[in-house]
This record gives structure tokens, sequence and C-alpha cells, in this order.
């Protein structure tokens, strides 16, 4: 007999293959409630409506992919390195958030050790600047849009030749992304 | 009374708006038929099925995205501007395609003068580097999606910030990712 907390986290969990595969609206509660081994009426009972449960997903997934990079002064450009990884190797997470901003649902802010995380990510580029490691012509907020989309650049490609296995190809990416940000954040000549 | 490309472009305008906001899940058919004044009788007698409408949809507005955007070698940076202008202006483009990625359609190479795309793009970035305006270290295919994924680094970021009408900050990302893209494409110190 499974208590109610390990309920929960197996209906969270089918909950997050159902939703980062077919997104909000294509999402069938009774496909999560099967995987689960639970009635629809208990996991209603537990989470809500499905946008209710999506939500739950949703702030689950973009904490974990938050927390799972961190910009360091003496290694920004490592950072990117860190997001081409991550969306490797938890695609279903980039591809939650993806529906959910195309749902229109607004993702605010992860925290990072009781700090917003995007005031942490700019402390880290502004200690960056102060240590002449990254230019200092940057407003961070940009640089760091900018970082997220070179890290997630083949991730968020349309095209089917983005889609590989072939670790070659792959570790070829992930320095050729380390490389574009030791570019961006270099003085200019 | 409307003529049968008449009702048929009607029927696609509507489609494409529908699509653009739900997705391909969470599109109706009747909203669609609703807004093109046509029963879904007719909309299904000329367009199948709503996965049949997607694919026309996508096609359309793929062709549409690629088109207005071209890589020409002595203004590889502008290449990046216009990409973000296109993101800015057509912004149901870009919802369309990240949707139909989302579903697993896979987007083929957009025509260009009778040239697939990639290859048009290729070209040019190798002109640029025999020009010496692009790093010959770059291989083209590498560049070109780092070049559109720094063009669409806000309509991408899944933060409500990035969402504006300011006409200011509009023009200043536009400028930052004109000055990423130049960055990038400059030989190294």
């Amino acid at each position: 007999m499974r208590n109610t907390s390990e309920l929960r986290a197996e209906i969270l969990a089918a909950a997050r293959a159902e939703f980062a595969q077919h997104g909000l609206a294509g999402a069938r509660v009774d496909r999560i409630a099967r995987a689960a081994q639970a009635s629809k009426e208990r996991l209603y009972a537990h989470f809500g409506d499905k946008e209710t449960l999506f939500r739950e997903v949703l702030a689950a997934d973009a904490a974990e992919f938050y927390r799972s990079v961190t910009l360091r002064p003496d290694a920004v450009d490592e950072f990117v390195g860190d997001i081409y990884d991550l969306a490797c190797s938890r695609p279903e997470h980039l591809r939650m958030i993806t529906w959910a901003q195309l749902e229109g649902f607004a993702l605010g802010p992860p925290e990072f050790d009781g700090q917003p995380a995007p005031d942490h990510a700019i402390a880290a580029i502004e200690a960056a600047q102060a240590d002449g490691r990254v230019d200092s012509a940057w407003q961070p907020g940009d640089l760091i849009v900018l970082l997220f989309a070179i890290g997630l650049a083949w991730a968020q490609l349309p095209h089917p030749d983005a889609i590989t296995d072939d670790p070659d190809v792959l570790s070829h990416r992930r320095a050729v992304a380390v490389d574009a940000a030791g570019r961006l954040i270099a003085a200019r000549p």
C-alpha cells in the first residue's frame, strides 16, 4: 500500500512525463492516472484540475532546470556549457518550459540560496567585469539572455538535423557554444 | 458569394491565427470554421483533418519566416537584426514553428531562389570568410545556428520581462543582438 506522499510523487512523475511529451492541451489525465496506477478521482483529489497539475509540474521542472546551472564569475563561458549539457541530459525540462511559454504561463524568478536567480547571475557578471574577465561594455542582463540563447541554440532549433545522439557531434556543439560565449565576453579589440 | 480560392484563403487565415495561439492539440476546428464563416463540413472537404490543416499552415508560416531573412556576405551581423525584427513583427510565425517542433513535426529545408535555404546561407558565410569579414575558424553551419539563436534570444526567453512594447527596449535589444553577432564573427585577437 502506498502512503499519500508516495502516491503524490508517483502522480507527479507521471504528469511530468505526460506534460513534457504532449503539453497542457494534449495531455490526458487518464493516461497520467493509469501510469501512476491511481484513479482519476484520487488524482483530482490530490492535485485539482489538469491546469493546476501542469502548474505544479512547471514549477518543479523550472526550479530543477535553473538550479542545475550556476553562473560563476571565473567561468562565465562554462555557464553556457552547463546550459548546453542540461538541455542534452534533461530535454523534458526545456520542453515543459517551452510548452508553458506558448500557453502563456509566466515563470516567476527561481530562487538560488534565497536570492532570486537573476540577481545572483547579474552579481556574478558584475564580479567578472570587475575582474576584467567580461567586457565592461555589457549590461549584465543582456549578456545573460544571450548566454542562455547560445547554450540552448541547438535544442531550440526547429530542424531535424538538430536531434542527434552522436557523441562527437554533441561534444563539438558544446565546444562551439563555449567558444561563442568566450567571443562574446572578450573585450573588443 | 466567395469562390473556392477565396474560401480556402479565409479558412487558412483563420487556421493560422488559431494554431499560432493554441497549437495543434489546443486548436478547435469549430473556432476556425466560425472565424472563416464556413461550415466544418466545407473546411474538412477542403483541408482534410486538423493535422493536415496544421501541416499546411506550418509550411506557409515557415516559408514566410525563412523567406523574410537573407544572409548577405557583406552584412552577416545585420542578418541577426533581420531575424530579431521578424520575431518582433510576426511573433505568430515563431509560435507556430515552436508548437510544431514540440509536436514532433519536421520542417523540411525552405527553398530560396531554387536553392535550399541552408545551402544559400552557408554559401554566404563562406563568401564572407573568403572576404575576411567572418573569422575563417567558423564552420558555417555552426555559425548560422548561433546567429538564429541570438536573433531569437528574447523571443525564446521564458520570462515575463521578455514581452514588451517599449520601443526603446526593443531597439536596445536589436542593437545588442547585432553587436553580439559582430563579436562572434570577428577574428579572435
